[in-house]
């Protein structure tokens, strides 16, 4: 009983009898601050499409991503010069230079270069979780390397799900498990969070046949009323790349 | 496209091309406003305990519940000379007569009674849906009744899962599930609802052993570390009861 009320305070990163820290996973940005904890170490997740956007962009060298929250921000930052990626609700905004899909981020258009990307939901988690000891971006392109630098980190971790205007998103939710399942495996992690037991469950259902298992996920429908699903089987992807994108100093750079 | 565009329409209830009506599922009081629509008719979920112990307090003829949402308010209703159930974490308070256990709500104790009902998260979610079309009450207890009348209705369903502390609680999206896939098979509901997604898949994995996947259950520790615990299988009893409680001008009567 005491060893179990100990795991569950908000404050006790550390399992007592080992070298275990918590793991969290967060549905929705509106249920962010229930998990916020400025020694936590969070991995925004928007699988489709901006996390795996960003991972592509550092995998294909760019320099760094400056994200914004807003289209006046975004529009702002193209007047002094940036190349400028920006959507929202998945149509790329008049003024920028390309959208979310990670299509865009080929070696030649990004290669030394500074972006500003602006988007409706992976921007808004980043910034955030910005007050956290550190926010990294993961999708199924960087899974291994991510899970692999977590686990050296003596940190709690937070999954961090960007979701759909706040609503649980089922492609980030089957992520979270695939990462929390890597980490647990690890033995450097505990849980108490039912998020975790359920994205570990639902990974499981997917994972024999995750582009199946995607069909019928809503954002899928949602791109593909737009056209823009031309990139789904990529961004489920594993271990593309290396990369790990970091916020440092309001940009992500590689780690 | 214009199809599944028109499905997705907050303001569609129905499908275009049948009487089938929308059906969502929302995992936490932190994301209902997303959810709400004074069309829906909402059913509220707290298995571990409190829709449980409601749904038994019903079966037990009790005449009416009166939910309140502050210690405050249940305190007064106590010197009204109401019988008060108030608990807080799972705590009964002082003044109160019983806590949130079904086993407090037999014949004996409540059988004609007007009862006064406070809970940390069954009762606020009642008062944040009372704008709904209809607000009842779910658990596993009532399930075939509540399924049944629900695909009666012509009316869009949201399943609100109480949640804990506004986190995602497996036990509840695990009820969400049973009940959705219930609706579903019905043939008079549609989804493009990821969290119905989600939590059909949990159910499937759990109805087969439902008190053994339980046991992974955040909140049957806290409950076990209160010693409360002791009414987790009958939680999960199903159709042990037909009644229906529903939510009429500030108070629960059966349907």
């Amino acid at each position: 009983m005491f060893l179990f009320h100990y795991l569950c305070c908000k404050t006790d990163l550390r399992a007592m009898t080992t070298d275990q820290f918590r793991l969290e996973t967060c549905f929705s940005p509106a249920i962010y601050q229930k998990h916020a904890d400025d020694e936590n170490i969070v991995v925004v997740v928007d699988i489709f499409r901006a996390t795996s956007a960003i991972c592509t962009a550092f995998h294909n060298h760019v320099k760094k991503i400056i994200p914004v929250s807003t289209v006046d921000e975004a529009k702002q930052k193209k007047m002094e010069g940036y190349l400028v990626a920006s959507e929202r609700d998945g149509y790329v905004l008049d003024f920028a230079d390309f959208g979310n899909s990670p299509f865009n981020f080929t070696d030649k258009m990004v290669r030394g270069k500074e972006i500003v990307y602006s988007t409706t939901n992976g921007t808004r988690c980043i910034h955030m979780a910005s007050h956290s000891r550190a926010v990294v971006v993961g999708s199924f392109l960087n899974l291994t390397a991510l899970s692999e630098w977590l686990s050296g980190q003596q940190s709690p971790v937070l999954i961090f799900c960007a979701s759909w205007k706040d609503r649980f998103s089922l492609e980030d939710a089957v992520f979270a498990g695939a990462l929390a399942q890597k980490l647990l495996s690890s033995g450097r992690f505990f849980s108490v969070c039912d998020a975790v037991t359920a994205s570990v469950d639902l990974w499981q259902l997917a994972k024999n046949n995750l582009n199946e298992y995607m069909m019928k996920v809503a954002q899928k429908e949602r791109l593909a009323a737009k056209g823009l699903d031309d990139c789904i089987d990529f961004c489920l992807t594993t271990d593309y790349t290396q990369v790990i994108p970091i916020w440092k100093n309001g940009e992500l750079v590689s780690l």
